[in-house]
Formats: C-alpha cells, structure tokens, sequence
C-alpha cells in the first residue's frame, strides 16, 4: 500500500482517529448516581455560584476547541468544514497525545467573520482554550483579535503563532549554529499569510529589526498596492529601508530566508546571492520552496523545512501541544507574546549545545520532554 | 462521606468525567505521517468531492454533540451554561458506555432562540447528531423543529422525547400488568412543559385517544388562559371531553398518571379517586409527585419514579445511548414517530412477560441489552 492508501485505510478503520471516553467509572448505580442524577447537582450548584469553579469541576480544565471553517485546509484551499474534520480531528488527537490536552475538532458551516466570532463565543464555556485552524487570511486575524477581546480563555491561532514559534526556535538555533548576530541579520519571509505575518511579528518582538515580507507582488512595502489592512499594517513595520522589487532582489545580500509560500520557487541563484552561511526555512509543503540539497549546493548552510524526511523538521507539533498544556495548567487568560517567546526559546533550548549541528537544530516531535519544557515556559511567564 | 461529597470528589477527581482519547496509534514519524500530514489530505480531499465520505473517514460517523443552552437544567432551573457541563458530561459519559456512541457536551453561552439554532447549524458539520438537553418550553419545541428542518443529521431533544420513549415503554408494560385497555383509558399528564407534551404526543401517538394535560392552571383545555403556543396547539388535540377544573377534578375516575411537575402535589385522596388497578407515574426528581408507599396505600397498582431506590425506575438512559446508536448505525436523518414507537416498544420487550409484575416493568439500566434491541428496533424504522 502506498502512504496515501495507508492514510486512507486508518482513517476508515475507526471512522476517524478521536473518540469520547468516561474517566469515571459506570458499572454501579452508585457509580450512575454519582456521576449522573442526582449527585450532579451538586457540581452544577457550586458552579452556579461561582463560574470559576468550572476548572474544578468540569472538562474545561482540560480541553480545548480545534475550530476550523475549513476556508484554508493544508495545502488544499477552501475545502469546507466538512473536508476539513481529517485535519482537525489529527490535531485533537496531537493535542493528546503530545500535551495530554483533551481537544475537540469544531468544524464550522460559516465562513462568515461575525458568525464565526459568535459561533465560538457561544460554545467557548465548557473548553479552557480555543485553539484556531486553517482560517484564511484577513479573516484569521480579525477573528482571532476580536475572540480574545471577547472571551476570557486563551484563543491561538497556530498557523500563525505555533508556526511562529517553532521558526523562532529554529532561527534561535540556526544563529547559534552560523555565529551569526541577530542585529546584523537581513530577514526575508516569504508569503504574506497568516503564517508570514505572524512569523514577521514574532521575529519583530524577538528582536529582529531589518525583516522584510515579500508576496506574489514582490517585496511588500508602504507603497505596494493591493495590500489587504493587515499587509498594510505589517508594511509600516517591517522592510526599514523600503526595498522595492522581487523576491529575487529581496534576497540578495539576506541572511535568514523565511518561506510559507509556494512549491519551488526559490532559485539556486537566488540561494547564492545571500549573505555567507545562509538560513533557510523551506516550509511549503510537502514540497518546499527550495529543496534542500538544491539548497546547500547554492551555499544555504542551515536548511530547514516542514518535512520530516528531511533534516530540521520545523514542526508546529512541538509547540501547540504544550502551549495549551502550559496555558491551561497555570490558567493563562491569554496566550501573550512573553509566553510565545519563552516557547520558542524553551524550544530551542531542547537541542543541547552539544548535540547542535547544521542539521540539528529542532528538537524531535516524539521527545517527551519538548511538551513539558514548553508548558514550563509557557507557565513562568503568566502574568495575573 | 455523603453522596453529595461522593459527588463532588468524584467531579474534581480528574477535572470532570470526558476525556478524548486517540484510536490512531502515535508512536512513530509514520503513524504520525498517516493521522496528520501529509497523509491526512488523503480523507480531506476525498471528503472535499464528497460530502458523504466524512461518515467514512471522520468521527461523525459515531458522534454526537450534547447541547444545551443551561436554561432548564434537572431541576434546578435556570443555571446557565457553566453550571449545565457537569450533566451535559455526565450524558456524554452514558452515550458512550451505555450504547458505544461518542459525545461531545457542547454548552451555549446564549439563550435567544435564533442565535442557538444559528450555532448548532454551524457547528453540526463534525457530528452525526444533536442531542438537545435542558433547553427551557416552549424555546426548546422550536429550536427542536427549526433544526430538524435545516440539518440533515438527527435532532432529538432527550428532555422531550427520551423522556416520553421510557414513558410509554413504562405505560405498555403497566397495561399488560393491569389488564386494563388502552382504548378505556383516561390518562392525565401533569406538567405541560417539555417533557409533558412530548409524553402526550407519544400517547396520542402510540392510540391513547384520551389524554388530558394539567398545569398549575389546572386542566389544559382551548379556554385555558396563559397558555404558550406549543400549550395551545396541545388543547386542541388533548381533553377531548373538555373537562375544566384542578388537578384533583382531573384525576378522578382517571387510570393513568403521569407526573412531570413538582414534588409532594399529589395527595393519597386524588389517587383514591382514580379507576381501580391505577398506573402512576410520579416522576419529578428528586422528590416524587406523590411517594410511592403513599401512593400504593391510596390504592395505585403501579407506581413508577424516576429514582433509582424504588422499583420501576423510569430512566432515560435506557433510550438516547439506544436511539442515537441506532440512527447512527442506520445513517437515519430524522428520529421518527415510528422511531420513538419501536424503541418504547423494545424496551418494554425487555421485560420478559414471565418477569413482568407490579414492581417490575422496566428493564434495568446496566442490562447491556437494552441500547442493543433500541437501536435494532430504531434501525428497522429507517425509511429512505
């Protein structure tokens, strides 16, 4: 069989890969009495007097909402809700599994911004977080904006923010690697999306000052047209020596290449006109912008990509699972920018000086570790 | 410790009683290739050509949502949606281990009619049916009927009509025990609220011809005054008699009781002025219409409640795992008349004619039969 097959038959053997279990025992009418009529009451009453005691009593101590309106699936587009539950019933399962985050996928028959916004707002008291999927871009970062002014949960869009953070720990590492300093790095991210802006935004608060995005127009600036508002936003504050061009002319002369783009659209050519001891971050998937034999041939010296067949899989599975984790175990009321650069740095971290190496720089998605770190991170940096 | 401590212990034990669990195996880079990327495109673009496909690949196949919006929960009235999750996990917890469905509790931060059929409308795409739960009369008939309109999957709202399936499974196998005739049979249904209606429409349904509801107005008849549309629409198919008057008028000379209402309002004299071999279902909860013992002194033949610590418990929970299990299985996209019909009918069947007796006319709720024969029964009335 081949993968695609084998990807078909496990998801047909169980109809889909989650299902709901009891963590209470049933096989008494005590047992029922207890966890149904009337014991429940009790729970109920004390919750009715005080919302908190939700956390206590209820799943929402431990579960998030995998909510998705299916408008931006994979590599797949706006394949509808229904064609979407695949995705977020693997990421329900991830959730579980790497950060024993019970999740439910939510798919929604709207891909209305303000019905969406009401949608989660409604269903948002029995999860303790709210973990976005695959909503396309403007509209993902309006929802998300206006979720977490509303709700009183964390609300995370990772295809941006879980993108963000497993790059930053990548290029945390790939500096370490090429001794290069981030004041002197020229940062081109390629693919204005949600995951471009969101990657941008965070190597802004890192620390990064000359980042310059670049789309199907070319190198983004104030002057670009076509822009949608959160491209103009991002255009005041990125590309500071307001570079006009291609991709090609962007990354002459770059140190650190950023792609959340498009399959093989990144030269040999234009791999060598980068700075010496170049970064890559290759992340189309499943074939990336460049492929990294291709790469290295042209003179990258760190290449990353969203493959796990490959060398430095960056791979959002290290970072969402113990977000959550951290966030719901310290009752985080947001997931803030402090939480997201202590998850990249924990990250990072994962891979020991020792072991560090061109083609070392993530830790491995299956270490233990790599959830816990995170979550610890995540936790420290909770302010109340 | 008391059952109340019992209870409470118990809900703060693990945080709640659902967990989501994976039945993909994780453990290595290829099984995390076939749940997740690449391999989950397969299914997703499957599905994306073919709706139908998502009862394959995805969990809707075998899951339901529990939703509620908190206005009517038990009997503790309006606590809202925080306070609702403890029962609406706990249902999720009996969906699954009394008839293997999944659930999901699903609790509503709003309490206006159009914007709940709004949510569960958009949220519906990951399920294969709607448990509506503790939705307060008469808001819950119309989002039960607008629902079922608009969706393709099962809409059943168990208050009503889980309630009314054991009802009449109670009433078949009383009239066995009794001897009497359904045809003779002057039935009075206290309560004209969801539960209520929902037990005389079953009633009038399954051939009772007459049937006459009570509130705390009194008898419900097309003069009554106050009455809510649902309340109205019921008068003119019920009291056929037009009797007027209390409570107490109603019940004389009446063979069967139901009781949806309020603890302790039935006296030993209204039960004494019913037709000999008398049926009483007495079944608000915690506390009984009228108690048992008193009921039988008064002259009452069969008495049921809805508690567990006297005999003829009548228990939802011996239908909804059944009824969703069964159109599930069946791919049903409504719950029938026909449907209701069959499971009361199975489950009253659940009682062998030679166990049949005063004390012993419903089956027992752990007798892993009985969701078996309701889905059985609910399958062989799937019209397409």
């Amino acid at each position: 069989m081949t993968t695609n097959e084998k990807a078909l038959e496990l998801h047909k053997q169980w109809n889909g890969k989650l299902e709901t279990v009891s963590k209470s025992p049933l096989k008494s009418r005590e047992d029922l009495s207890l966890a149904y009529t009337p014991g429940v009451a009790e729970p109920c009453k004390v919750i009715a007097q005080d919302k908190e005691a939700a956390y206590t009593y209820t799943m929402k101590a431990n579960t998030v909402a995998v909510v998705s309106d299916g408008s931006a699936v994979l590599g797949l587009g706006n394949i509808g809700p229904y064609a979407a539950m695949p995705v977020m019933e693997g990421k329900a399962v991830l959730f579980k599994e790497f950060g024993g985050v019970n999740a439910v996928p939510i798919c929604l028959d709207t891909q209305d911004t303000e019905e969406i916004i009401k949608a989660v707002t409604y269903l948002a008291p029995g999860f303790g977080g709210i973990n976005l999927e695959d909503i396309s871009a403007p509209r993902c970062f309006e929802i998300e904006e206006r979720l977490k002014e509303i709700l009183d949960i964390p609300v995370f869009h990772d295809d941006q923010h879980g993108t963000a953070i497993v790059v930053l720990a990548g290029v945390i590492n790939a500096l370490k690697v090429t001794g290069k300093k981030m004041e002197d790095c020229k940062v081109i991210v390629n693919g204005a999306g949600s995951a471009g802006v969101a990657i941008t935004k965070l190597l802004l608060t890192y620390g990064f000052s000359n980042v310059i995005m670049c789309d199907k127009v070319g190198i983004v600036s104030v002057k670009t047209e076509g822009l949608n508002w959160m491209q103009q936003k991002m255009a005041e504050v990125t590309n500071p020596n307001n570079e006009t061009g291609s991709l090609a002319d962007a990354m002459k002369g770059a140190d650190i290449f950023v792609g959340v783009s498009a399959p093989g659209i990144v030269t040999k050519e234009m791999v060598s006109s980068m700075n010496k001891d170049s970064i890559l971050f290759a992340m189309a998937n499943p074939v990336p912008e460049i492929m990294p034999d291709l790469a290295k041939e042209a003179g990258a010296r760190v290449v990353g990509t969203g493959r796990s067949d490959f060398p430095n899989q960056v791979n959002n599975v290290v970072a969402f699972p113990g977000i959550f984790k951290g966030a719901l175990e310290g009752r985080a009321a947001q997931i803030t920018e402090e939480m997201k650069l202590a998850a990249a740095n924990a990250i990072a971290n994962l891979v020991p000086e020792s072991e560090l190496g061109e083609d070392n720089i993530m830790p491995e998605a299956f270490n233990p570790k790599v959830a816990e770190a995170v979550a610890e991170a995540v936790k420290s940096h909770i302010v109340r």
